[in-house]
């Protein structure tokens, strides 16, 4: 007799997970998914859907953890212009087509991407067509989505949704600079 | 002239963070900020406070970022046992001076109490003692410390304070038992 309210292992699953909300750890927990899921020998790829110089040292400790981590930023030197929206467009275009054909590909347990809230968000990318790629994704392959804002609809799709609340900010209180090792 | 909004440069020290709530990624992203900071060469201490043989996939992905990382799990073969309270007790002070006489050699750049909330919401170190000794810590040392039910002393004497707020999640809404790669 299987208890009623026990995991069942005949659901195991990939998960879609969604880190979101205004608070820090979003894609920070994400990177510490991918080390965790490193350690188990499991092949993740990551895509950085939002660069910026700052992001060197997270980077570089994600291609140490290489051959089991893959990390792809959006075009080199970009940076996000909302004055020019079809080359945000053009870019963003870009970094899906390229983490949906590694996520089909099938030889990823884990894909991640990061920052795509913010991408959906200003509707850079088509909302459906987005969801409706992670929700034909291989069965067994975890995807997680992180940033601000996560829509209704991916947050129904998901599985598991987390959100990241900030109770206490030193920038916000203490005017504490961003420090090395912390949000970059 | 400076704006009252903007940051500090002077400002700049080693933060005390504490990730809580019920939802996952606090330890997780502790471990992300581990692994950011050792992406930028900092030296991580990371004392776990609960150790379970499920541990073993994080902690060889942490190990495999020595020489920057260090972690050491609580006394081996331990698990909390509430029914010996001053066993409990003695393996968590074992632990605690270790990661305070880390702390205090001015070595590493972060030190992570990972589930410190769990032993000091069981009583098994004197709350003030703990405290104190992470009031005292080097200055410019960051303190990450973990796990549900912060004590509001702590919050209050935080920095940085996330709590990680469960909205989905996948064991109580569809029985889907925990997984390589996300939950060890």
């Amino acid at each position: 007799m299987r208890k009623p309210t026990g995991a069942d292992p005949r659901k195991r699953k990939g998960l879609i997970i969604v880190h979101t909300g205004e608070g820090k750890g979003k894609s920070t927990a994400a990177f510490g998914l991918a080390l965790r899921a490193a350690g188990n020998r499991m092949n993740v790829f990551i895509m950085q859907f939002m660069k910026g110089p700052w992001k060197a040292g997270e980077r570089k400790a994600l291609e140490s953890l290489a051959p089991y981590v893959e990390i792809v930023p959006m075009g080199d030197g970009f940076t996000w212009d909302t004055e020019n929206i079809e080359q945000d467009k053009a870019t963003a275009r870009k970094a899906f087509d390229l983490v949906k054909e590694k996520l089909n590909s099938g030889k990823f347990e884990m894909v991640i991407f990061e920052e795509i809230n913010y991408v959906l968000d200003y509707k850079f990318l088509p909302e459906d067509e987005v969801l409706e790629t992670i929700r034909n994704k291989p069965k067994m392959t975890h995807v997680v989505c992180t940033g601000r804002n996560a829509s209704k609809k991916l947050i129904e799709m998901a599985d598991l949704v987390t959100e990241m609340k900030m109770i206490k900010h030193p920038f916000a209180e203490q005017r504490i600079p961003a420090q090395k090792g912390i949000e970059f």
